[in-house]
């Protein structure tokens, strides 16, 4: 018997209504093999605003998992930004125009300190590709350093990286896995040792130490004081091998961890190369590589880099826009104050659950790991049934974590208190219902 | 002495006026090494419509150049399409949105027989990116042939199957270069039997033959019964070997080469796999991979694939906006029509300057060869002045081909009869002053 799932399987689909079947059959007949849908029953959204989606029924769902919408679904200004500049035009980036530089200038000067040089692309994945590729340009070497279930995107170079996409088997030659910064970093620490020896030993060198700051598919790693000790132990040791560190913001950045912007700044992290995306234009393809221009010299003379849809007059209008609503809203600080409270409901929460636990997070990314009560080990069976007892409380959330045992907690930034209140509600309500039960 | 270029130098900064030095010199402050501004005085443009552009002082140019805004710059119907549905909702593939399997249905059955399986990307590269990903997966081979001045993309892995960046170097150990199809295709198709055996002998396999059915960087060739014979002999080798075709119709795809819509559709070409992207969404960065739904069968099921940015709502709104004006303003049928006349008068002008010659073209993608007239031989100088020469006159088009002395004419389909006299005109022109120049 298959178990649980916080996807749609065939086997789900004769409890669908006749609408949604017609819409899932639709689908798959003309989408490539491999496409998934949230939930045994998939949701259809058709108006979004601020922290809510609303269904073709009008039905409206909470939203705790969508980090790309970050300053609120189809919000005003980014929407007049993104169709004012389509009016007037929309080129590249062979032709001036003064919106690119301007746009370049805010975020270099928000950007941890030494990265002066903006490579524009259209999503994450291109980002660390482009990162990659620069690193290995830049240091001649092949080998790289990544978390045991790091996710940084989805093209071929990337994907190779990206180990909790397919488990170690489907990691590249060069790359090596090392631990997350948990505990007194020991492990990670390490693993990294042995890591640059092997790729030392192997003749590929190392090029980069890769890390998500918020080390999001490891299941969300809040940064301490611990954490930054790892990081720099690891870091140091990197560059010692000749090799450079990239930061992965694609999913802390842009204020989501509070108003230090970026997890590199929390964990006091420099990197030489930083990389940026999903929230960066509120949902227009627009993201980033910035870099200490000095490791771009050599690439950007011996290969170059043009992307004909990154940093267009749109991309820039839409980033811009994004940028400037966050700070005009303050929803940095905002997501700091907000955290608190949702961090001391998690908490509260899980005091009353045995199955709930580990309560963590920074800013509005917060995870809670769902267990057996017994054990204590991690309980994914249970975690996809609270998902999915969420979605029928009109709540959306994840799961995540090297397990697939932590409920990934990831709203838009303008969550508010009572839109607080009510995913803790439904949450306490949940795991009543789902895994407290006798057979939970 | 450095020579003309097609693009701005740091030698040419005098020479601008005030304005535009400094939004140069701003851009380049915090812009990454490696950006590229077309002409020796750079352009900026603050509106497009049409087949036009026009500067901060209102000056107007004719746009023989960009592909990317296919149904013309701004279109009011794309725009429209934009950002209504920005305004109300822009979610991802993982929820239902009717407009996504409505769009696949349209796209897929105008596309060469067999491909009934569709994956969105946002960018051209992405899709390369994954088309290469899915024939390697689906064969079990690595092995790849491109043409030998072949472009198709920017990621690791398809930056590695591109010639036109940096020449034969920079391609990867299991890429073989191949002629394209010139003349009567012989060189293709004995360039190919020894990339093959040189694959199979490697052990790499023969996992791809990845074709621009326009052969854009490799100087346009346009199709013919001699090309679609050849194609068809190599192809046949390639599937011999255990390998696939991938047609990559991110240049000539959506009508630019006329009524037949895709370069494949003319050589008779049939492939497992074929890529889209520049001209699909009008400038919205949209793309999309299509198969044999049992050539992605194995990879949808052991890898899969989510692209973020790719198929959302807004992404699908640009793109069937654009679909729906390309067809109700007739553009492929009157691409072909205006190609013919485009194409006329390439010949008459090349008949009055003895540097000008092998017109070429189909629908409304053109070549003009620029040679020394005396050899014969591709004359890459002349070219670069000719475009310069071009840019003074309000005319936007550049240099291509394996030399970089073939002018590549590929304006917005838009383009008008009094467009093309306008552009004859002022080529005419330009090759009078340029190439019959005393030291032309």
């Amino acid at each position: 018997m298959i178990g649980p799932s916080t996807y749609f399987r065939p086997e789900h689909r004769d409890a669908l209504d006749a609408h949604t079947r017609a819409l899932v059959d639709r689908r798959e007949a003309v989408l490539a093999p491999g496409y998934r849908l949230f939930y045994e029953r998939p949701l259809e959204f058709v108006r979004g605003h601020g922290t809510k989606l609303y269904t073709r029924d009008g039905d409206e769902y909470l939203d705790v998992y969508n980090n790309v919408p970050s300053v609120g679904h189809a919000h005003p200004r980014v929407v007049a930004a993104i169709a004012e500049q389509a009016a007037r035009v929309n080129t590249h980036t062979r032709y001036l125009h003064a919106s690119l530089a301007e746009y370049a200038e805010t975020l270099l000067a928000a950007l941890p300190a030494g990265l002066d040089a903006l490579s524009l692309t259209c999503t994450g994945s291109e980002a660390n590709d482009l990162a990659l590729r620069v690193a290995r340009h830049a240091t001649g070497h092949r080998g790289v350093l990544v978390t045991r279930h790091a996710y940084h995107g989805v093209t071929a170079s990337v994907a190779e990286v990206s180990p909790s996409l397919g488990g170690p088997d489907s990691i590249g030659p060069d790359v090596r896995l090392i631990a997350p910064p948990v505990g007194d970093g020991g492990a990670m620490i390490e693993d990294a040792r042995h890591a640059i020896d092997s790729l030392v030993a192997s003749g590929a060198g190392v090029a980069a130490l890769l890390i998500d700051t918020s080390f999001a598919s490891d299941g969300f790693i809040a940064p301490s004081a611990a954490t930054a000790a790892s990081l720099d132990q690891v870091a140091r040791a990197v560059r010692a091998a000749g090799g450079l560190v990239i930061a992965d913001e694609v999913q802390p950045g842009f204020g989501r961890l509070g108003p230090a912007l970026w997890g590199s700044a929390l964990h006091g992290l420099e990197p030489e190369l930083l990389t940026l995306g999903k929230p960066m234009g509120n949902g227009y393809p627009v993201a980033a590589l910035a870099a200490r221009r000095s490791v771009m010299e050599s690439f950007g003379r011996d290969v170059r880099y043009f992307n004909t849809f990154a940093g267009t007059p749109v991309a820039v209008a839409a980033a811009r826009a994004t940028w400037e609503v966050l700070h005009d809203e303050g929803l940095p600080a905002h997501a700091e104050r907000a955290g608190e409270n949702l961090l001391a409901g998690l908490h509260e929460v899980a005091s009353r659950h045995p199955h709930a636990t580990n309560a963590r997070g920074r800013g509005l990314y917060a995870a809670l790991d769902i267990v057996h009560a017994e054990s204590g080990e991690p309980d994914e069976a249970t975690t996809i049934r609270l998902v999915n007892a969420l979605r029928e409380r009109r709540v959306l959330i994840s799961a995540s974590g090297p397990h697939n045992a932590a409920l990934k907690i990831r709203p838009p930034l303008p969550f508010s208190g009572a839109d607080i209140d009510r995913f803790l509600t439904a949450l306490d309500a949940a795991l009543t219902e789902v895994a407290d039960a006798p057979n939970g």
